[in-house]
Formats: C-alpha cells, sequence, structure tokens
C-alpha cells in the first residue's frame, strides 16, 4: 500500500532530475521514502535519486503480508524477494509522467497505488489520472554504484555552470572539466574555435585545490544540465581522467540526485 | 454597400471562432448585422455566428435596389434572391484575414466592401489592406441546423475546459463529457492511462443534475477549444450519446457563437 | 596589435547588422576604428558599415612595421599593401560571432588579436572564447560604392517599417517605396490581395516632397528589417527606379550602417 500527497513543484522537479539521463526506471518504495538507481541506455551515465517521506505532506506505505488469502496464487519470486526487503517496486516511464504533471497548474498532487492493478492513481485538483505502471522486470536492472574516490570537489553556481554548456555546445563535442591550483575551468575546443571558462575560488562557493582533469562528452553533461533547472548550486567531485559526480539537492533538501558519468579517453 | 468600424480584438475575436471550424464561409451581411452558419470539411461539427449591428463602432448597410440602371445586366438570380432577402453574401478565406488583423496592433478596423470589384477594403491605421472575396457560389452551401433538445445544460469555466482539454490530448483520441447526478465530468481513456476531470455543482457556474454521457472526437473539441481563448465561461449542453452544442458569447455579449459536434459510437 | 574593449550589447547591434546581409566578410581595422564593406552572394544588396574607435571602451591599435626581423620572410604582397595602409584585415564568420556573443550575459566583452595565429580573443566575464578568423584572401572583395544621388529622403520609425514589413510578407513578394506629394508609402500586391501603408508627413520624421517610386524584392528589405531591431528611426534614400539607401546610425551615433538595395525592374 503506497498513498502520499507532495507538493507538485517538487515532483516534478524530481522527475525533471531523472529525465535527464532515463525516459523510464524503477522506484524502490520504502517506509523511509522514495529511490531509483539507473543507468542511461548507452551505459555512460547513472543518476542515483532519493526523496525521503518527510518531503511528502502525507506518506502512507506498507508491504503486504506475505501468505495473505488473496495474494498466495500470486506470490512470484520477485514479489517474495521485494516483500523480505519491505520495498515495493514500481516501473515508471517518467517522460509521459512529467508531461502529465505538466498540465497541473500548481496543486497539490495525491499519489496512490494499486499495485494489484499495477496502477497509479494521480490527482491534481480535480483531474484525476489512472496511469499504467510498467513491469519492473521488464526494466533494466538497478547499477552497482562504484566504489570512487575523488580528490577533489568544486561547489559552484548552477547557472554559471548551464550558461558554459550552452555555450560549448556552440564550439564542440566534448568538454573538459579541471581544476588548476584555485582555479575551476571547463574547456571545449572544436575544428575552430576554443571556449574556456576560468573562475577562481573566490567566484565559486567552494573550491579543493589541486591538478586534475577529464575529458567528458557533452550530450552528457548537456542532458544532465537540464535535470536541475530549479537547482542553485552543485557539486562537482573530479579526479584525473576519472568519472564526474555531480551531486545537487531538490526538495529543499530532502532529496538527493547523483549523476555518475564515465570520462572519455583523451586523444593527445 | 457595407461600410463599418469595429475594435480590432474584437473582429479578431470573431474570426479565431470561425477559423476553430472552417477555414473559409459565408458571411450575410444584414441591416442588422452579420451572421455565418458553416459545416467543417468531414460534415461533423457546424458553427453558428452572429455578431449584431451594435457590435461595431459604425455601421452602414444597404442593398442596392433592384433594376437600378448600373445593374440591369448583370442581375443574376443569385442577386436577385440576395436582394429579396435584403443581404448580401461575401465569402472569405478566414484563416488568411486572421493573419493579416494579428498584424495591426491594437487599432479599430475600418471595413468597406467593394461589391462589384469583390474586394473587402480593410483599414488599420496607416495599414490598408484591399483583400479579394471569395465567390459565394463557390463555397459549401449553408448548413440546416438540426432540431435537438438537450436534457442537461452545464456552464464552466473556459479555462478549466481548455486545460482538460489539453491534458486529455496526451492520453487518448477520445472523450466523454457527461454528468451523472450533480457531478459534471470529462473522460479520456488512452491504451496505458485514464484522465478523469470531475467537477461538483459548486464548481461549476450552472448545472442541471441529470445523468446522461456522450462520447466525441478530441479532434473536433480541441479545435473548438483554439476558438474561444478569450471567452471566460462556456455553456455545454448535453446529451445521451446525443450532440454536444457548445455556446459562448463574444463582443461582450453582442456576438453568439455555437458549435455543434456529432457523438461518437462508444464501443462498449 | 589589436586590443579593444566595448559594451557587449553595441558589438552584437553592430554585428546583427552585418548578419542581415552577409554571413562572413573583413573588417578593415585602422587607427580610426572599424569598417566594413560587403555584397550579398546574390550581389543585390550591399551593406557598408563603420564603427568610430570612441565607441570602444578600449582601443588599441598598431600595424607592425615593416620589415621588422620576425615577419621579414612572412612578408607577401597582400601584408605589405595593408601595412601601407596603415590597417589591418581580419576575416570573420559573423553568424558564429554572434552565437557566441549571445551567451554572454550584459558584461562587456574584450577583444585581442593574434595576428601571427589568426584567432581572435573574446572574453566576456569568466568566459574566454577563442575564434579562428577566416584568411582574408578567401573572402569576396571589398565591392566599391557606385556614385549614387537620391531626389527623396524619408525618415521613419524602425517600427512602423519592420510591421509593415512583416504585414507584406503576408501578401506578395516584392514591394514599392514610394513618395507621392507629401505621402510616403509602402505597397505590395499579392495575387489576391493588396496591402498599402500611407504615411503623410506629419506621421513621419522628415520627408522630402517629390513624385518618385522603385520596386524592391521583399526578401531582402525584410533581411535588412532584421539589421536594424535596436534602431529607433531609419533614413530612407529613393529615387525612381532607382537603388534605395536605408541608412541607421549604431552604438548610439558612433556607428553608422548604410544598406544598399537594387531595384527590380517593375513589369506594368
Amino acid at each position: 500500500m503506497f498513498k502520499a500527497k507532495i507538493d507538485l513543484t517538487v515532483l516534478k522537479e524530481c522527475i525533471e532530475s531523472l529525465t535527464a539521463i532515463v525516459d523510464e526506471g524503477k522506484f524502490r518504495l520504502t517506509e523511509s521514502g522514495l529511490k531509483l538507481r539507473a543507468v542511461d541506455p548507452a551505459n555512460v551515465a547513472m543518476v542515483s535519486f532519493e526523496l525521503q517521506r518527510d518531503a511528502f505532506d502525507l506518506f502512507q506505505f506498507a508491504v503486504k503480508e506475505s501468505g495473505s488469502e488473496a495474494d498466495t496464487d500470486a506470490d512470484t519470486e520477485a514479489e517474495a524477494e521485494s516483500e523480505s526487503k519491505d520495498e515495493i517496486e514500481i516501473g515508471m516511464d517518467f517522460v509521459k509522467f512529467l508531461g502529465i504533471l505538466g498540465i497541473g497548474g500548481r496543486d497539490e498532487v495525491e499519489l496512490e497505488l494499486d499495485e494489484q492493478a499495477q496502477k497509479l492513481f494521480t490527482r491534481m485538483g480535480s483531474l484525476a489520472y489512472t496511469i499504467s505502471l510498467l513491469d519492473p522486470s521488464s526494466l533494466r536492472k538497478e547499477p552497482k554504484v562504484p566504489e570512487l574516490e575523488f580528490p577533489v570537489q568544486v561547489i559552484i553556481e548552477t547557472e554559471m555552470f548551464r550558461r558554459t554548456i550552452r555555450a560549448a555546445e556552440k564550439v564542440g563535442d566534448h568538454i573538459v572539466l579541471g581544476v588548476d591550483g584555485e582555479v575551476f575551468y571547463m574547456e571545449t575546443e572544436g575544428e575552430m574555435d576554443k571556449l574556456r571558462l576560468g573562475l577562481k575560488k573566490d567566484q565559486l562557493i567552494q573550491l579543493t585545490p589541486g591538478t586534475v582533469h577529464s575529458l567528458y562528452s557533452l550530450d552528457f553533461i548537456s542532458a544532465m544540465s537540464k535535470g536541475m533547472s530549479h537547482v542553485e548550486n552543485i557539486t562537482l567531485n573530479l579526479g584525473k581522467d576519472y568519472p564526474l559526480r555531480l551531486d545537487f539537492e531538490v526538495a529543499e533538501g530532502k532529496g538527493k540526485v547523483s549523476y555518475l558519468l564515465a570520462p572519455r579517453i583523451e586523444n593527445e
């Protein structure tokens, strides 16, 4: 059983952070909130998402008891496993869900899960949607998060980051993110032109001095930058020829999003 | 002879209500104002339009006298008929006319008909357009309005109606409009999802309680919803598996628009 | 050596006035500022552009001395000629440059030329672009401005001119600009419709009375009208079946733009 109420703007912000990486995926509902971990179809980018139950105005959750009469026959291995974890998995088309939420004005959203029918009942004011869920077993398995250690951390205003990405798209296909001493930089080279953003420590919210840089596909960074349009600051975790982990908070700190992106091999 | 002045916004609102159903059509000009009745090319939707002469800031109208010297030879049967009715028919490309009016800022529009040359002279400030009219005999005949009796009438805020239509377009191809007791509802079912708007009597401006519902093509309802963008309230006249008549006022009550839409057979 | 600072809005306005006619071209940098003269690929329209050095917040310019050690070998005829004129030619892709400037917010732009590498270094706040210049010898030769005498001059509000052009585009492919006594007019005839703007002397900023008119391609006039979006007034220099010269100022009077457009032969 899952029943919840949440601010529409907060829910949109959350789903938007997912659609930056994946079109569909499975939420894990537990007593403590909502979780998701998914990789993009090309296996280059990963999103880890977590929303605490206190981000909701109402949050009711209960896993149906194993062996209850109504469900005995239907119990599959997957369900058994899910129960043992005290969680419910629901598969969703996030792109469609975001489109539906986009109609809803500024209301609160009520969500109610019909596990038997695999439907999510979504109410916004006088509008009620019944959304068919996707079969979780038809969706890709949840990826493992690799163990990573990042020597350098940069906290930057989201708007500055996004503007630079938009500028970089006019120049090239890849982008270097790096730290050189006390300067954070983003650099793109096209066939003809070169773009460089350089920010000193005092132009950033935080910077670990160091000497690292890695090259990334601009397509993915650009997609990520669309998942954080309502976020004030983002944290970039960097290394030398190393993955990028980009963290930010949603739902006024009651939700966390992490994007992980594999580096490209630099041709020098 | 026809010569008139009218507020540009009012005229745009009127023409926009027509282009929701037809691209072209014929106005009947009479002593008392402007009228039009036309069906869409697929014969599924009809628009009836009426604009009183007092919606105009200036309205001069006169049918040329039969048998006057200048016209004797040119008198055709059609003209004779038109005269006998004390009216002038003019054929127009409404889509083009709306585009032209869209350039005009916030001025007043002056209209002047040149019957001989079949041109409509349109002046907005310093800009003057001379528009060639369409030959009325080349346009479809004016349809007859079927006699209908509607057991149920609902008056609803236009914005609520339009928002629901936009939401429904994301879900399915058809929409049910119905009244169940004291609730008015709109319902769309797609392959995967279902959308329902339910409004109680106190969320509506008016409602006749009853039990009726009919299914309509969403394409046509959606087109209609684009013809009423400046209107505050609309009246829905409903029956059981029956046509929909959607009425609203334009020109501050000095004009009336009615859309009539045939129902679809529901597969159950 | 060329190094300059200029307001970003002013520079955008200047480049925009060029892209109305050409995608690329060569600036001539001199002690007194920036100049350009170019024709469109179809040889129908020409732009003459001039920006005084005092439009810049900083303007440093020096032609490298002939026979200096580093350059002796590289000296080509073109360079020799350029030196003799005390000017530097730089070839630019204006469309790309405008796109890059569009990212820059409201900052000041710093420009620095690297003649040896044929790069223009462009800094806006923390963003630095290195733009590869085009080889001036690969670009079309600078056209000669024909000697013209215009009997009639009209000064008109840019917005009125642009609105009429937008309206004319809905009607036809050509436009007549003319003066008839004390009235300036613009007139377009399509297959079906006719549009005419007529402005009396008191609706204009200035008018030389006369009797002239010429026909022009609307495509070119329309392109020109996109190059003056921040300009308040424009001057139209007209004759009978004669080219149009359209003048306006940029950079608060410290820059001048002239468009010259060949007339079309009128079929009557």
